[in-house]
């Protein structure tokens, strides 16, 4: 449990939500079934919440918004020490304003985003961005590096990681690779033997665990976490078997969910199981999916055994 | 003169400046040399100047920082009439925030990028996170839509465009295109009559006004106003001849500035130019150039005549 306040020990190794943020009827942040959905996740095989990131759709979310859905889950009693919220955006000083923020809320780690509007910039303007943010954090105030080259559009190589973790062993702890491609995944973990990589989905999860990685930060925990933390329960307990079939199982229905847009189709699902037709919302520029294919998908994923979690 | 307060004769027709954010020996917004470029430009043939755009390095700005930027403006005695800030973000919240701020200053218009996190969103998507933009501006407060795919990576196309003018006549008053093809900026122009469509760079910029365009909103109007404001005045006095052969000086000079990365040049330009290094400064992730490289890059461009306005 990540409950110590010594930074040496801060680890978020397990499975990491990046809770979905629901919306109530009138379009604002709807506290209550945020705040009831990490904690089901955390009842429910997450070993901690990564607030904010791209299934949040963080950056639909103005500053304020960002500030207001933070304190509510730690003052709905959610240890802050489970959460590793997103605080990226394109500047460092706002960036630096949601870590401070997070900080004296207890929070002791974030996930940041590189810079994303310029395009095909150097690695040496990306450190430079990255050093003055980890230069400026908070004292024990830890990051985790994002890498999702297909949404950012500016991607980390493992060069550049391993610069930042050597120039600042205290600040950066580890890395959510959401590219999906397994070489650059097991090139940090070779690379970057001190830090906690994390894969974006639990398609790989197992490759990343026998590999010394750290777990995954997925979107489809919000579904699935009790299979997907059967998968790490198991390569734990040393049962390789039993590991391969939850790896296998989790797979199949992480397949299914892909079929559609993974963000308005898991805030379907929330709706429909929560029976409150305004959490379908998704904010602009994403689209809601048809409540109709959203059942479909439903019925088919409870099929497989998996029930939304809510 | 777009002086008047009714919002019917809002027009930007002309040359503004996507200006230069110059930075302080602190690296914090240097106001006094940002102040003096303005006014620098609008004395030297812009007609307007359009602050926080990409050239401005707006998304490497806090929030606070770019309201401050406007305010420092206006109370250096700028026109509020002559500003069209950037004022978009990813997120509606914080987009709008930034209209209300600068409307409460008297300025009446704004140049709003699409949400450029999420790529391969549809326009349906775009579509209602500009309209729930639109449908909340302050009153009588304009909007120019800013298309630069190889930039956010999220474009406008020319049907959403007419779309939401069709929809909100009021508010959105025409379009700034910065993807550099000409069919595309034509084609705005001619499915578009009632807007204002400028072009990104002076390369286009006769055959912009020859089409019915409102003129453009180029980064080289930082450094080439005047040479660029004399293919409009010729092009309006009905000198055809005049007008081509300060088109083909213009081109000339943008394809030399295109040679190097434009706003690392332009700020080691405008630093030269005022004898203060500090000015070269780019916020990361851009990166400054070889002072050496600019001193080049300077040289050749006042052999074509061109000083940097400073």
């Amino acid at each position: 449990m990540p409950s110590s306040t010594s930074h040496d020990t801060i680890t978020f190794a397990g499975l990491l939500a990046p809770i979905l943020t629901p919306f109530g009827a009138d379009g604002t942040v709807d506290h209550a079934a945020f705040t009831a959905l990490a904690k089901a996740l955390l009842a429910n095989g997450c070993t901690g919440l990564a607030p904010f990131g791209t299934t949040s759709e963080a950056t639909s979310l103005g500053i304020a918004e960002r500030k207001a859905g933070l304190e509510a889950l730690v003052d709905a009693g959610i240890d802050p020490a489970m959460l590793m919220p997103g605080t990226g955006t394109c500047a460092v000083a706002d960036t630096l304003d949601l870590c401070a923020h997070a900080h004296g809320l207890g929070v002791r780690a974030c996930l940041l985003l590189p810079p994303f509007y310029y395009k095909n910039v150097s690695d040496a303007g990306l450190e430079a961005y990255f050093a003055q943010v980890l230069e400026q954090l908070p004292g024990g105030f830890a990051a985790y590096l994002y890498h999702i080259p297909q949404m950012s559009h500016v991607g980390l190589s493992v060069e550049l990681v391993a610069r930042l973790a050597e120039r600042f062993p205290s600040e950066v702890r580890g890395v959510k690779d959401s590219s999906g491609d397994w070489d650059n995944t097991s090139a940090l973990i070779a690379q970057c033997p001190h830090l906690e990589i994390f894969s974006g989905a639990e398609l790989s999860l197992l490759d990343n665990l026998k590999a010394g990685g750290a777990g995954c930060i997925s979107a489809t925990a919000n579904l699935n976490p009790t299979g997907i933390r059967a998968i790490i329960d198991a390569h734990r307990a040393g049962d390789a078997a039993g590991a391969a079939s939850a790896q296998e199982t989790a797979s199949t229905i992480r397949r299914i969910v892909q079929k559609q847009p993974v963000i308005p189709l898991l805030k379907g699902m929330l709706s429909q199981a929560r029976h409150q037709p305004h959490l379908a919302a998704v904010r602009a520029p994403l689209v809601a999916l048809d409540p109709a294919v959203v059942t479909a998908m439903a019925d088919e994923l409870r099929a497989h055994g998996v029930q939304q979690v809510s």
